[in-house]
């Protein structure tokens, strides 16, 4: 197996060659399904037809065709298609569209998701949201975002207390019954409590907005490249008891150990 | 007093160019502390200095002046300063950062809201998201939105039954125990509900993205400009008991009579 330590910078450069054109393409097929009359449009009788299905598969595809051409040699692991073996030792980790609610809704806190994770976890992330122009990067010594008023280094907020830190999470019916009073036990310490946002959510954390997103029932294709971008940017992703999280299930992700150790402790009850 | 019916169209179009101008400068002003280090700054010590409180100042008294050099006649409601008479029967109603806490997370959900009220309510609105470059007009026959993908008309959605509609409120925990009662009796019966959007769910509404927005708690300045934005897109905004809403309270907006009524019966109890 490959390890990232291993990879060549000439790969290295080849490897985000091939993460932004994925993203570019995702850009294309995305926003030709946003805000469409035809999607939104109520169209579920009969024959079922999804047109969100449509955006999410289209987009999925279009990314599996340029992986095809760039890096045959590589495994893929999409949401809407079955998993392909690889040979190097690298897996491209994708999803097409995560929030796909706020995507119904025509809110632009959806986002298209590529992570790119060798057996050590995740080592490269885009979380791009192509309604708005914005691509936070992370990975192989980059932590970078590009948007409306150009680009800006990645960096994670330092140190504060649970008392002046401020907490997304996508749903208040987060998880179980028990996650949520976990979640309620740090939502109750934190200075600020948002919904709503999905993946943007994990791109404010790596940009130093905001300090903490909690979550459960995730899959391994909506964390690993938001993993990549936070971890790139100083932050830390594990699960609720402190182990890896790339497999998803519950998650938080912290702006510093500090905040980490606080929410942690509460989460455990 | 001057009735909207009234004015001619030198002075509307005289009234939107004054609109544009005060969103522009509203811009300037609010991206520039967005995001910024020293804003999201934890700095709450002694002297008490409130970076968000600076930028809804500074984005009120940019606008002001405007209004001093360009409509000195008309009155100004804002949020941020005294209200100023008038000679012309005409209100300027601003809120120079609708949704401060999406502003303090870096979330790109508030808005700056310019409103113009007559006796009758609002006659145009704007609702402006600086960091999309996302620009919601409504009023005089006009219903537009221009953004990063071009300019579209603004329609709302046509009637569906409140079980396929999609519902936005800022806060689960909207109101007094009795509004949050009556919400999550309209809410339990929609298709989907989602939180966090600020004046953004408003716009989104006139996109014809989504049927409802339901809110408590709201001043004038919070309503007027995406109440003229919606009604000039075709959606209505009352009260929670059908009457009006230009001044706050418990708002109401729905894409279209059907989904108003029957959202408005569950509201009633």
């Amino acid at each position: 197996m490959t390890r990232s330590a291993d990879l060549s910078p000439e790969t290295r450069a080849e490897l985000w060659r091939t993460a932004h054109a994925l993203a570019d393409a995702a850009r294309d097929v995305t926003l030709k399904h946003f805000r469409a009359r035809g999607l939104t449009a109520d169209n579920k009788d009969a024959g079922g037809f999804d047109p969100v299905t449509v955006a999410d598969r289209d987009c999925e595809a279009a990314m599996r065709e340029i992986l095809a051409q760039m890096r045959p040699q590589d495994a893929i692991l999409g949401e809407e298609q079955d998993a392909k073996p690889g040979t190097s030792g690298l897996t491209w980790v994708l999803d097409p569209i995560d929030g796909t609610r706020a995507f119904l809704s025509g809110a632009p806190t959806w986002g298209v998701l590529i992570g790119l994770a060798d057996d050590h976890g995740a080592r490269l992330g885009i979380v791009d949201q192509p309604f708005i122009g914005e691509r936070f990067c992370g990975g192989f010594g980059i932590a970078r975002v590009t948007g409306p008023t150009g680009t800006h280094t990645l960096a994670t907020r330092p140190a504060r207390a649970l008392a002046q830190s401020i907490l997304f999470t996508t749903f208040p019916e987060i998880g179980t019954p028990d996650d949520r009073d976990a979640f309620e036990r740090v939502s109750a310490r934190a200075q600020l409590t948002r919904y709503g946002m999905d993946c943007y959510a994990y791109a404010l954390l790596a940009a130093g907005q905001i300090d903490l997103v909690i979550e459960a029932g995730l899959k391994s294709y909506d964390i690993m490249a938001p993993l990549a971008v936070i971890e790139a940017a100083g932050g830390i992703v594990t699960d609720w008891t402190g182990g890896h999280a790339h497999q998803g299930g519950r998650v938080i992700a912290a702006a510093n150990p500090a905040v980490h150790a606080e929410a942690l402790a509460l989460l455990a009850g």
